[in-house]
């Protein structure tokens, strides 16, 4: 058995600290990295990029919205020559930076409200979806585990990876527990590292109604931005990787 | 006998427009294109890289400091770090825009204040050298001619492009009057345009005190940003086809 | 008679020239200038500040979403905290701009996708409002004739004045024909300007379909990106004055 | 005998978090407040003027060159036109924001990079002035103890308040030690509590070389960026009271 651990990294802004990103470099097998439209400025990316080399750790781009103030977490409503470019940006600079970090970069995951929209919206998800293949038809694509999205890149070519929130509640129907509601995000280190264990054993997570649901992934999120997350984070791999499951990315780290 | 003309192009910004790419890349062999950082939304470069492509036209990145509001013409003091990472993210972006456009970046031309700086201040052109070598070694720097840049770079291993400006006047030393002395910049296009063929056959220029300077530069700089500017452009090029010289960039366009 | 014209004003950004203010200030009686969200650098707005004062143009805050890219064109979700703040600190920074060039801000006027969202939606309307008050209860708020959102601001104490758009097709239930429709703007100057002459006479404008619907508008908005929109503007205001309206602010110019 | 104490907040952005602006704003009885160009977004600063008007908080504009990424820290060669401008749109800005928040601004005081040069450098130093004097002649200046600009400020007619830094260390001459020299930043909290306290009491300060050296202070800046950094402003206000200082500001808190 094994399975992807993946966390959003890369995101402090000039003096503005986010997250421990060394810590969670020594946790996850991949790296979702800020490209400097919700966070993450050069210099700080291009550390983060070292240091996910030196781990051997797998680098995805998280590309997201123009909106350094809200940290990518609004939707905007971007017409899609804009967004398909606003895109390829973002991943071409990721991949320069990359370079200079003697890595590369394997994969997207969409950010916060870009995330959310296109895995859903047809229009925009099909607007991402081009910017990957006219950059870097190679590349992955990370979405939300259930997700239209899903099928739509595939028809289009891409390679596709399905992913699980290790801290979210799900619905009886697979999808994610709205965060306006009570209980849409979980605590509990050793719960929530248990959960994780099952969905890569038997596929399966308990939803909030606690009926098992079929969550189909190859990548599990876990968030790292502060010390909880981290203890979190480093508890679902401690729990995976004593059941035998190999952390290790859906790429091959480039060399 | 050959030389390049290069442009600064891709300068227009979301609503505002500036200069006339389409119009330019009919006179110009390279086009130096905004990185976003002084000027240029991704979806406006992307159409001028995609033209730059259709006419045959070379593509540099033309970086900056980060600075819209000032349009890169103020200085600024960046750390090494910064200024690195900076220089490398631009050139990502760049590359990876001009990928999906189907052409690809050969040169980096700095912008403003930072192609003024760099051209003597040895820190940061050490720093842009670095950017280079980190991220595509293979890419050409365009500078000054007669910049101790062009050294600094060569040891450095890179292949450098001196460049001279038609629109402007030198001093009996070989340097550029500054703009805030009368006389700084030309604007009888005729007048330049028989300069730039002297330029080039002889490999002289006239001197703002009438004496005569050599330049050796493999490439001339026009302006495009208003409709004089595009007259003059093409005035130099037709006055130096008329003469026999084919005008060609230093580098081959990507297929 | 009278009726007030109003126009988007200090656009440029830096290097980026947009419309021509001088012109423009010679037309209007109401000038909407930009405060630096979607456009306007603070040297940039300054001038056109003083240049109102001179020719006697009352001066309102063109406030919008925070996106410089998009022009303020693109909806955004912004939550209650930041839209509040975001709009005081515009009418704020304007403020102190005005009060240099001697003259005051008087009234507010959103700009772009913010004018349309809140022209509907109730929370955003209510944040632009509560803004609004908190930072200067004596400003008045123009909005979009017909709209709901008059009525609102008027229930929390606010001043409104209704406007209509010169050149803008109405559909006969009062609202403007969307851009994506054919004949949605209309360009003929004479055509335009009798139009706004009828508006001021009998309160009434002619539909798309033919039919008259009734406008309560005490001012309207005339464009000025361009030069053919400077004439239609200018053509509005001569057969305005022809026909014995005074061209006038709904409000008093700082002295 | 009393003086005042200031620091420096609002300088949190979007989602990154810095310093812990409830805890300073129940030690210093001014606070520079961030204005949006080197931190600060307008509700997060709109947070810190509400809490600073409930602790009875004097507030000043903590204006900066527009620089995010950089925090204000690098020196840019900004024309005239625009620093006067980008200083009273910040100062405008807060004015609008400490209006919602019940309280007003009472002083200015530049940030980082423009408050290093405008110490010295008459041409920005001037700039600044301008820009006070343009939009409010009333604000005070505040600004490094000893520096030419106290008195080119009071030529122009504002009040200036001379203020000494708690963590810093001093030459003989009473300029500050350069950052990049050893022992520049104090770090022992009793220590940098009696240092205080002899320049209230006596108006000395003990130099790096062991010699005492006059310091005209009316105010103390103590910085709150982090834990350590509270505790030790903690400590000054507590030393400062023990021994009969009254802290409070040089202007009255907004009612």
């Amino acid at each position: 058995m094994k399975m992807d651990l993946n966390s959003d990294l890369g995101e402090s802004l000039g003096a503005w600290r986010m997250g421990d990103d060394a810590a969670m470099l020594g946790i996850v097998s991949s790296a979702n990295v800020a490209c400097g439209f919700h966070a993450g400025d050069p210099a700080g990316v291009l550390r983060t990029l070292r240091r996910a080399r030196d781990n051997g750790v797998v680098v995805g781009a998280h590309v997201a919205y123009r909106d350094l103030i809200g940290f990518g977490r609004r939707n905007m409503d971007v017409e899609s020559a804009d967004l398909i470019a606003d895109v390829i940006y973002q991943i071409g600079a990721l991949k320069g930076l990359a370079a200079a970090a003697g890595t590369s970069v394997r994969y997207v995951k969409p950010h916060g409200a870009l995330y959310n929209t296109i895995a859903h919206d047809a229009r925009q998800a099909h607007d991402v979806i081009t910017a990957i293949r006219e950059v870097d038809p190679r590349l992955t694509l990370v979405a939300l585990a259930g997700s239209p999205l899903l099928g739509w890149a595939q028809d289009q070519g891409l390679r596709v990876v399905a992913e699980a929130f290790a801290d979210r509640a799900y619905t009886p129907a697979g999808t994610l527990v709205s965060r306006r509601e009570k209980g849409a995000v979980l605590h509990d280190a050793k719960l929530i590292a248990e959960r994780m264990l099952r969905l890569v054993s038997d596929g399966v997570i308990e939803a909030i109604d606690g009926s098992l649901v079929a969550i189909a992934a190859d990548s599990i999120c876990v968030h790292g931005d502060n010390p909880d997350a981290v203890a979190v984070a480093a508890q679902v791999r401690t729990r995976l990787t004593q059941a035998g499951v190999s952390i290790q990315s859906f790429e091959v780290a480039a060399p």
